[in-house]
């Protein structure tokens, strides 16, 4: 632990009382950090739901205040001597809850990455993120890549200044990255996974390309009101059980979930077209996972600010979106229940004798496609694998920025059979790394399998659970999660610990590649042996 | 100016170029003081607007801690080693521009009343505002103002200790309580003020009861549909100018206007009811004039945080928005432009045989009423009156708080003729006590007056502006009061000196009596000798 610079002086031996005053000291200051986390998030959530366009710039300083202001609070000598004498005062057992004691490591652990972290640094980093969206929309704009290539080299070299500073000594530049996301996540942790993974949905993907028969014609032309989308999706999101006296249902460019002040204000947000009903629907189911997770946050450890009520990880996190969106929202069972309530609300658009079948089909259509954000959900890791190679390439050394482009077209077609036309729907298509997030794209796979193993220990454990997806009774699944992983937090140090006391068993990419081949074998009529092949 | 207790040493003395290094330190400093006021705007904007219902406590929490980083923004030591350096190098003139020097004096009265409040006062006092509130809703449901009295009786004792704490020695607490709400206000300002205005405004009230014949059954038990009502309420604010590119305009339970980071992104509100139509556009008219006023302010110096670019006090921004809501809005060239087009946005509801004139008369109906905020324009400084009356006696020891019941009932007899059944319609009506803002209503009266003398200026310097009204024109008048008015900001240090520069005279009732001597005269047929007693 970082020592602090307080001069405040104390006794060398701590007992339990000391432990339990220093602990509530760290608890005050713990909740004003919260606090402004929260504002520095209605800030972001009003930018893209309601702000006038005028108030751009005015946002920015006021954002720029917020993490200023929350950088001092984080850095603060109270937190560092109040955690000094936590850490003189262990064991702590006898002093503290084992939540409370989950909150000083975290606490301890987000005050030694922000302290150690160089100001020049931080602030380099805040100016490239501005330029370096700038660069890759003008890049894209252009399709040049060159025009991107310097901020992504200044982001790999901000990316292993960090690591210096900040991690333990010899500590992987793309370890430190993915442990951002998710905590323990490493480079070591990943390459199993994906070997697991790549072979069998490359095979997966041509099978059911050899037997495409998808009519995605179903609703081609079709023009459905988006007022009225809106009012289906909101519906959607309250009956799973999003709570609307702690939350809102907006629209805004991207979807996205932000807890202002969770779990009592959690907003969501979706975007709806006319042309595309599935998109807007699917959306809000996604990011109504999401809500549902900070929903259901252990409420009072929450309202503290106690660090070890948040959830541990991107992944599990995304496990939760996913869960809702794919395992659920994209069952059969799901629009045996909801495909009458789309057909009564659009009656005067759709044609009625589409049956509920064919628009799981529709839905569930898996065909390669160069953008990731619009992959079905069995090339959707392959996207991922794609990206994580690439970065460990760039982080370790052995992939140099100008070759990405190359790289990305080969693995395309290695992966997914197709080769980007140029490098806008290629390398050029995402914004996570003009903003330097190394390490983000893993717990997307990792959310994946997490939620087929989640959802799969659900239905042991939930008699008849497609039977009430198929009722639209979600009551006793959403009860499930937030007793076995909404609550809990972080009192685990990672989402691994807290996914194998759920599911009795560690990261499984046989159980995600088991739904699979189950899910999409069934709906493209693949035969036994082709079955086996994929999972083995 | 209070010395800070910097440890920075300096040169004794500052030359032209410490001035303007002082400046652009203090000038740092502000533009954070100001982010901060406007996240703090935003905080509350989105809490009367959007925040879901459960979301109280945490905003509560939210809004402390960003109320207590600004206080200490307010009183850092830089701020005080700045304004302590600009002192030293008087005169500024050779240095800084007229509103820099303005804006040095207002973040100097700022950093002094700030820094010299007792932090346990503003604790007691930000305790007692919860408290406050709730006791007042408690008396009113209750109808017992004793519930009520301790509370009052705590804010005047607050505000005696607060003037002995911050103000000159020797000053009057109301003096200082005024001063708070519009600079260099005193009772020795509102007395001849309010002496001018009572006999006159007595009597008029009386000669237009002798002969009310208002039809104001006209609209009786006609429904609107509300969200025509908010279409045609955002029209009247779009076409004076409101802009919706820096700005936005939404309902909420009191209509208000919130300055999230003025000039660019000014937020205004009203409420609509399905059988009050004038209520709600009214509201929205008022509320777009305070937003004209703030879109209005010198965009350079605002965004940059600079005090001086802010408006002088309540009573001139008061004075914006009654300019728009009763000298154009209530007026009847506005009536003939905007009556067709309400017709027409009601043409399933709205009798088509009544003239724009009889719509005219009924929204400027007089008749002498219990509630301030119901109040028609010619009885309502008589409602400030006997509340500036109530307050001078609480703070000066005349008058003490048991005896608020009666001698409020007893005034509302002698100026308007009419005495409360109970209470809750008498001095439990208005909020502002409860929360200890002694001085605040006579800004009221104070708008109104402005209102009238800046319209008669602009009607001698905008040739044919009633004609423009008509016409549905508004943008010389706008432009005419943004040169004249909202871009000049605090450059002068009282609104009284900015008035005078604008309309060639001091503060003068007399206007605001020939006003509505000339306006109800005409609708109400009073024949000359009436009108020369209510004017004389």
């Amino acid at each position: 632990m970082a020592r602090a610079s307080s001069s405040i002086s104390m006794g060398g031996d701590e007992g339990s009382s000391g432990a339990r005053e220093a602990f509530e000291q760290l608890k005050e200051k713990l909740k004003e950090i919260s606090c402004l986390e929260g504002v520095a998030s209605l800030l972001s959530w009003d930018q893209q739901v309601y702000m006038p366009p005028n108030g751009v710039a005015t946002r920015g300083a006021q954002q720029g205040v917020i993490a200023r202001v929350a950088h001092a609070h984080k850095t603060s000598d109270a937190i560092g001597t109040a955690l000094e004498a936590l850490s003189r005062a262990e064991p702590l057992h006898g002093s503290l809850t084992p939540a409370e004691i989950a909150s000083v490591r975290e606490a301890a652990r987000e005050y030694n990455r922000t302290k150690k972290k160089p100001v020049e640094l931080a602030a380099r980093a805040a100016a490239l993120e501005a330029n370096g969206v700038a660069a890759w929309q003008k890049a894209r704009k252009e399709n040049d890549f060159s025009i991107f290539a310097p901020v992504l080299q200044e982001w790999i070299d901000i990316a292993k200044e960090e690591t210096a500073a900040v991690a333990d000594p010899g500590t992987d530049v793309y370890d430190y990255c993915l442990d951002r996301f998710e905590r323990g996540l490493t480079v070591a942790r990943l390459e199993p996974l994906f070997a697991l993974l790549k072979t069998p949905l490359i095979a997966l993907v041509k099978q059911i390309q050899a037997k495409a028969d998808t009519n995605n014609d179903l609703l081609s032309g079709v023009e459905l009101n988006v007022d009225t989308q809106m009012v289906v999706a909101r519906q959607f999101a309250e009956e799973i059980g999003f709570d609307f006296t702690s939350g809102r249902f907006d629209v805004s460019t991207h979807p996205m979930t932000i807890p202002v002040g969770a779990p009592f204000d959690v907003r969501i947000t979706s975007r709806f077209r006319e042309t595309e009903l599935s998109s807007g629907l699917l959306a809000t189911l996604h990011e109504a996972g999401h809500g549902l997770y900070e929903q259901g946050l252990d409420a009072q450890a929450r309202a503290a600010g106690l660090p070890a009520s948040k959830p541990p990880g991107m992944g599990l996190h995304e496990s939760q979106s996913l869960l809702w969106e794919k395992q659920v929202g994209m069952s059969m069972e799901f629009w045996d229940h909801y495909w009458p309530v789309v057909q009564r609300s659009f009656s005067d658009s759709l044609n009625p004798s589409i049956a509920a079948s064919e628009y799981h089909k529709l839905i569930n259509e898996v065909r390669p496609g160069m953008i990731r954000v619009e992959a079905d959900e069995v090339s959707y890791p392959l996207h991922i694998l794609l990206r994580f190679e690439i970065e460990k390439g760039l982080l370790d050394g052995s992939l140099k920025v100008v070759d990405i482009p190359a790289i990305w077209n080969q693995k395309m077609e290695e992966y997914l059979g197709i080769v980007p036309k140029n490098d806008v729907e290629g390398c050029l298509q995402d914004i996570h790394w003009s903003m330097g997030l190394f390490g983000y794209f893993p717990t997307y796979t990792l959310g994946a399998v997490y939620a087929s193993m989640i959802f799969l220990a659900a239905e042991k454990q939930i008699p008849g659970l497609r039977k009430q997806i198929q009722d639209g009774k979600f009551s006793e699944l959403r009860e499930w999660l937030r007793e076995n992983i909404h609550s809990v937090g972080s009192l685990y140090e990672t989402a691994d610990e807290l996914i194998e006391q759920v599911t009795g068993s560690k990261l499984d990419a046989k159980c995600f590649l088991d739904y699979l081949s189950r899910k999409y074998g069934a709906l493209y009529n693949l035969s036994s042996p082709e079955l086996q092949a994929t999972s083995r």
